[in-house]
């Protein structure tokens, strides 16, 4: 079978294409598993080469929007889409012609090109927490929680979950939709995404580098690690879509923690690294998108469908060391 | 100030267009009533050429999905737009592609002619209860119930609502889209639409017609009259946008009716006219349709807001009778 990832050039779908090879298969449209003999990563940038070396990896660079290139990437063999492609949160805020056309325009090009095959591929989209938000917004959100979205980002995803159940309803594609809590950590250099401090607070300091985290201490958000994700889009892939009912959108249950407690689990796990200093030094802009965010998520239903979230913000540290920090301590 | 009503030859249109010329007003950006000196009707076909000899009214025909038209249809002058214009439910779901080119991309054009005037038009866009749906929809659906549309008019409206919210909330429209319920008795011939039972077992007795209603005469429904909705439309357009909140969507507040209660009204209203007979031969797919709907809506915020809903069948029956059939009684 033929896989695509869109944004297979970014860090989850880096990651999500290294967890599909090492497994090997996934389930096809009969439900039962299925080799992988060609898994195309599309991107604007093409990852590594030296992460390219498998002989089932095909490497795609291009524009979301280029509705040619699109439409001969998704082809009668592709059995199954991971749509993770998008302009980021503060991208979509900054450019809002651009967030329409990749985050809307680009992901209807992915789900048109599903349509146009005689089978129907699995495609499994990725969504946000930020389709939810407003003034009345419960600290966890939950599965019942009204969507709400305050950003364009969150808007675009909202819509992309609706067009996700109705190509799904319609028969076109077998889709699948996962609202993704704040993902930590993030490796690479800091970001100018709002939600970036939670990363840097342990990626930083773990390098060695001071940090300084613009919120306060007890603020608390809803987080996952990249390992868990990525399990969550294998798991969601795989699932028997009668398991998802009307809505074909799935709350992810993000661990509920503070910087303080990040703080904390970077002392326990770091052992014997020379770690940077944190300190508290607070943006009140930043404080005050991030008291609009929820703080915990919780998903009755995910939860029955085997679902798991993040045990501890120690298991986060250690994941996180174990793979980004030149192997285990 | 210049008003636009899309879908300005429909019914619904021609009523608020009617309305707003008696009235001759509306509230400007600023909240004060200001004379409508010119009312743009745009459709794909003309109102009937007795309906637009006021000076005010200026008549376009066209297509939606006309990029051209769309933008020039909006200008500088223009303070207000009704869109209203849309493939109906049994068009969308029948023409997968037409219903997103108009309900979706038609939207967009509309949103994006107005975005680009240097002062935000105000914009009530029609949505519908069909943005609620699946197997655990209750009987009487509120502000809070999940959208889960179950067509693709539902999806398209549900999306344009998103598409209102983040255009509002980034100040390039001051947008309100209201949920509408079925709207009886709409006048002219019986259509398609499944719904269209609703309007028919009314209309046709009442025109010496016999009709078969494909529905149990305990079916329930939410139902609102033209004269009500088209008060709605124009409550809404004048409301301070402040009062509502976080959503600029809005649930209309249906009346709960069965078919056997509008048959009983028609006994009470008609006085001595010759009404056709009614029977029920119950259409299994109509009835399966219908039974999920819901049967009521009730919006807390509406109440607060001061819309109103129909008192009785008794009323909307009379109303239907002084406007459509030539006169009061």
């Amino acid at each position: 079978m033929k896989v695509v990832i869109t944004g297979g050039g970014g860090f989850i779908g880096r990651k999500l294409a290294a967890k599909l090879l090492r497994q090997g298969t996934l389930a096809g449209a009969d439900g039962a598993q299925r080799q992988i003999d060609e898994l195309v990563l599309f991107d604007m940038t093409p990852p590594p080469a030296d992460e390219t070396t498998d002989g089932r990896i095909r490497v795609v660079t291009g524009d979301l929007t280029d509705r040619d290139l699109i439409t001969g990437l998704i082809d009668a063999d592709t059995a199954s889409v991971f749509h993770l492609a998008a302009v980021v949160s503060a991208g979509a805020e900054a450019d809002f012609e651009l967030g329409y056309q990749v985050n809307l325009d680009g992901t209807r090009l992915v789900l048109e090109a599903c349509r146009a095959q005689p089978q129907a591929p699995r495609l499994v989209f990725a969504s946000s927490i930020a389709v939810y938000g407003g003034r009345e917004i419960p600290d966890v959100v939950e599965d019942a929680t009204p969507l709400m979205p305050q950003t364009s980002y969150g808007a675009q995803k909202a819509i992309g979950e609706l067009l996700v159940n109705d190509y799904s309803r319609k028969g076109y594609i077998d889709g699948r939709a996962l609202r993704l809590p704040t993902i930590v950590v993030r490796p690479g250099k800091p970001n100018k995404a709002a939600s970036g401090f939670a990363s840097s607070i342990i990626r930083e300091p773990l390098n060695g580098i001071d940090f300084e985290c613009p919120v306060r201490p007890e603020s608390e958000m809803a987080v996952m690690s990249p390992r868990t994700v990525v399990d969550a889009f294998m798991h969601m892939h795989d699932l028997d879509a009668e398991g998802l009912g009307d809505s074909r959108a799935l709350l992810l249950p993000g661990l509920r923690v503070s910087q303080a407690e990040s703080v904390a689990a970077i002392g326990r796990v770091a052992g014997n690294r020379k770690v940077g200093r944190i300190d508290f030094k607070i943006d009140p802009d930043i404080q005050a998108i991030v008291d609009n965010w929820p703080k915990g998520s919780h998903s009755a239903r995910a939860e029955a469908l085997g679902f798991k979230g993040d045990a501890s913000m120690d298991d986060i540290v250690q994941a996180h060391i174990e793979d980004e920090l030149s192997g285990p301590l």
